[in-house]
Order: C-alpha cells, then sequence, then structure tokens
C-alpha cells in the first residue's frame, strides 16, 4: 500500500477522484489516495501548479511530483523541488488541442465569422481558397505542436513548423533556429503559438516579427500570454497587418474585463480551454508513472529543470 | 481539332478560360474552347445547369455533357439531353467540401460561437468533451460523403455514415436501408446531409425523425435545401431539440432575406459556398473526360438516368 497526496486547486477533486482511483487500480497498483496525508506518509503527490502546496520540504519519502498540466513554469523553479517532476503527456489533452488548434484554423481558413453574424439577405457566395494553398506556420514542436501540425497538414493545409532545435517530422516543412524563425514567419497566413514560456521565447511575436506575416494574417495562440508583445499585436491589428486573433491564453488569467483584447472586435478571446485535462484520460498517464515509479521503470516526460521543460 | 463549347453562367467563362485551355492542351488534345460554336460543329459540351441552354437537339454531333457541378437534378431529366452527361467529381470540390463539413463540426462541437460574441470579461472555463466521445451522423456515402466521413473520422470524432444502399467503409460504423436510418440518426449529435437531391431523399429530416436525435443536436446542410423539411426544422430549433443549423443549401437561392432561417437566432446560413468548383482543379477532369472521350476510352463519373446520380 502506497500514499498518494491530490495536490491540485481543491474544487479537482471531485472530477479526479473517481478517474484516478479507477486508473491507478487498473495499472495493478494498490494505493490510498486523498486530498490530506501526513507529508512524510506520501509517496508519489499528483500536483497542479496553482495547489497550496508550494513547500515539498515536508515530503522526505516522495518519489516524484506528477503535475496534471502540460505546464510546468509556475512549479519548475521551485527550490524545495529536489525530486523528479514529471509534465502531463496525456493523449486526450494533445487531442483537445488538436481539435481546438484544427477548429480554429479552419474556422480563420473558411471565413466563418462572416457567416456566423451574416446580416439577413446578404449572400456573398465566393468561396476561400482550399487548404492546400493556405500556408499556416506552427511555432513549437513539442508533443502538442507536432500533433497539430500532423492534424493539419492531414487536412491538407500546407504547413510550416518551427522549433529552437531541428525536428525531422513527415508531411511538415521543418525549421530551426533565428533563421529558421525568419523564414517560417515570412509570408505565413495562419500562426499558431505553442511554444514553452521561457525567458527565450517571451514576445516571440513583435513589432519586428509580425510585419513579416502575410498582410491580414490570424493569429492562434493556445500556448502560453507572454509569447505574444501585447501593444504590437494591438497595433499591427489596428494596423491591419493582423486580420484577426484568436487567444486563449493571457499574461493575467481570467483576463480582466478592461483589457483591450476583450473589446477589439477583431479579437478573440477564449477561456484557456484548449490545454484542458480532462481528468478521464490524464488519470491514465499519472497511473502509469505511480506504475513505473513502483516497478522501478523510469518515468515518463520527466522534466529537464535546465531546458525548464 | 475538336470544339468545346462552354456553356455555364456567362459569369464564369473569365475565372474557366485560361484552366481550362492550360488542362485540355497539358492532356494532350487539340480543341478549339469558346462560349459560342455553331450547335452542329460542337465535340463536347462543359456545362453548367444554370447556363441558357436547355435544348440539347441541335447538338447533333456531341459526345457527351460535362457537368461542372456535382448536382445534377436540374439537368438529369432534360429530355433533350441523349448522350452522356458526367458529374463533377474533381479532388478540388471534394476537398473544399470536407474543409467546410469539417470545420463546421468542430465549431459546433467546441462550442466556438459562444467564444465569438461572447461579452466582455466573461470567463466560462469549461472545455468541451473530446471528438472521441462525440457523435457525429453524415447521410450520404457518395464520393463526398464519404471523404467528410474518412475527414472527421481521422480527426476522432465517433462516425457513424448512412446510405441508401450498403457501404463498407474503413473507421466508419455504416448503416443502410430504412432501419438503418433510424438507428443512424438515434442519438446524433451532430448530423450532416450529403444525400443526393432525388424523390426519396426529399424530406428526410423531418417532424418524425429529428425526435430521433439528441436533444440539443446541430444540422449542417451543404447538400441540397429539399433534404430538409424546413417548417419541422424551425418548429425543432424552437422547441429546443435542435441546439444550432448551419446551412448551406437552400430549396430558393439565393435565400430571400425574408426568410425565418435568416432571421433565427440559432441558424447560420452559408451562401451555397461549401462545394463551390475551383476552376484550378476541376479543369484537371474536364481535360480528363474530354481526353478519355477522344481515345475511345470509357468516360469517368457518368450519371445513372434511372437513379438521377
Amino acid at each position: 500500500m502506497i500514499n498518494v497526496l491530490f495536490a491540485a486547486h481543491p474544487d479537482r477533486w471531485e472530477s479526479y477522484e473517481a478517474p484516478l482511483k479507477e486508473a491507478i487500480a487498473d495499472a495493478g497498483v494498490t494505493a490510498f489516495l486523498a486530498t490530506d496525508i501526513p507529508p512524510a506518509d506520501v509517496d508519489y503527490i499528483v500536483y497542479a501548479p496553482n495547489s497550496p502546496l508550494q513547500d515539498f520540504t515536508p515530503y522526505t519519502r516522495a518519489k516524484a511530483v506528477l503535475n496534471l498540466w502540460a505546464g510546468v513554469e509556475k512549479i519548475v523553479g521551485n527550490r524545495t523541488l529536489k525530486i523528479p517532476l514529471t509534465r502531463m503527456v496525456d493523449s486526450g489533452l494533445s487531442q483537445g488541442m488538436c481539435e481546438w488548434v484544427t477548429g480554429h484554423t479552419l474556422r480563420h481558413h473558411l471565413g466563418m465569422d462572416a457567416h456566423i453574424n451574416c446580416a439577413p439577405g446578404v449572400w456573398n457566395n465566393v468561396a476561400p481558397k482550399l487548404a492546400w494553398d493556405r500556408k499556416v506556420t506552427l511555432l513549437g514542436l513539442g508533443e502538442l505542436g507536432t500533433a497539430c501540425a500532423q492534424m493539419l497538414a492531414q487536412i491538407g493545409f500546407d504547413v510550416t513548423g518551427w522549433s529552437r532545435t531541428a525536428k525531422d517530422i513527415g508531411g511538415i516543412r521543418c525549421l530551426s533556429g533565428d533563421d529558421g524563425l525568419k523564414e517560417a514567419l515570412t509570408g505565413a497566413e495562419i500562426v499558431v503559438l505553442l511554444l514553452p514560456d521561457t525567458p527565450a521565447t517571451e514576445n516571440t511575436l513583435n513589432a519586428e516579427t509580425l510585419p513579416l506575416l502575410a498582410r491580414g494574417a490570424c493569429i492562434i495562440n493556445p500556448g502560453r500570454g507572454p509569447l505574444i508583445d501585447d501593444d504590437a499585436l494591438l497595433a499591427a491589428l489596428d494596423a491591419g497587418q493582423i486580420g484577426h486573433a484568436t487567444l486563449d491564453v493571457f499574461r493575467i488569467e481570467p483576463l480582466p474585463e478592461a483589457h483591450p483584447y476583450w473589446h477589439h472586435p477583431r479579437v478573440t478571446v477564449t477561456p484557456h480551454v484548449a490545454a484542458e485535462t480532462r481528468a478521464k484520460y490524464s488519470a491514465l498517464t499519472i497511473a502509469e508513472n505511480i506504475r513505473r515509479g513502483e516497478a522501478g521503470e523510469p518515468l515518463l516526460h520527466v522534466v529537464d529543470r535546465k531546458t525548464g521543460y
């Protein structure tokens, strides 16, 4: 019998308790799962960075912190954390991100908003060009970015992907490095941001890079708020260089009601729903890592503390 | 040298002239292509059903009518037409239809409209369930329906397809016949209509079949207007049985400004853009059939006058 502490925002317990218990049992591990266990008795910590738990010092026996989120930037620098930290990589998270990215890419590609809010009687039957002729660039080719790039390419989009280090993904034009970033952005009609939030990626879209895109390009950001220089984006929207921005993540969340993004006619705000972890599927990843830890096998998706992801 | 008459709506000549000439030359055929050729000299008729040409009697030498549209219901019953009639099946048409159907299916699946028209400050971060758990039913498994069903299944939707005669398509639950129709509609959350317009398919969605769907289901019709009993759909929308309808085709087009569909808050009208034939790609199909006709090979996509498609 091992002890697994559930240390996420308290309102998550209700949705996670049953799926986690079921998944851990299905993995063949006998465990006690609870939100309140004496620190010295805890073997694994199922964790979300917005948990009240921020000092890991008393958890002397714990073998790993298993993050429920894909993002770890709010926890990776915690100096009291000396045991392995794993990121959430679950099939449901990746699938949900692919659906959100593909849906909004198709929305902008097809010009849906004009139809959704069309005045009665306006019959402007000009069809958009095909996805084959639409240039989509994804910045970030981690698990999520790669999965999204592949789904967009399957649908037929002309997909370019960019990552800091070189990658090779079938069906995707892959670029890397600083020169590669400039090439990836030049002439792009739809740009999707799925970079991690690190000092090197802050303000990747800014007053210097936004003019590289095709005039009237759309920005889709399901990654992290700081990837965009907000003032530069608003200026580019007003100037018509950017045609629309659909943003799911922000420097401050929930996005304050007074923020210009809420009030700009060509910005769509979605409330951080693209990367939602669904308990039914993510519980399987947590359970597999507990099984591995108990069997002495290497954990999956361990965070590299040097790169920060 | 053969003579090819272009007999579509006059405003189409501008977009088709260059792609057709190029495609026919690339197919190795020497042809004179024009909008005005003495009937007795015409070898092939490139045709759209809204052309002024409705009496084929004087075209005594013509070998085939090559339709630019996928739909042939306005021409198939023409008694003066005694030579082979081919439907348009071009990769671009199919691709465009797949993009439109996949885009609007994802739009309804993700609940995008609520975000697109969100009031400032409203932060309701509940993510939808995954496509894996979303039941989508396609009625009609011809070339277009099959291609759409496959794209939706690739994305992850739980896809059921129905056709009059039994089909077998990998990754799709295929049903057929009257009992199959009832089963395909029962519990469906998104229904896509891609049936041909025949007497047997008229009002397929009606006051008896709409209640079979899941409550709040969405209807997507890129097929033909008469597939839906309009009064029954409007009543089902008002009753909440149907959550939204996105309609691209109508009994009368353009849809008159006074029609209730334009004014219903949960109906989206798109102006017959889902099945747009793009000259760049459809010219390749026309040219291939002219090449086949001249080489004595069987034409592609010949319409069966008995079934009407």
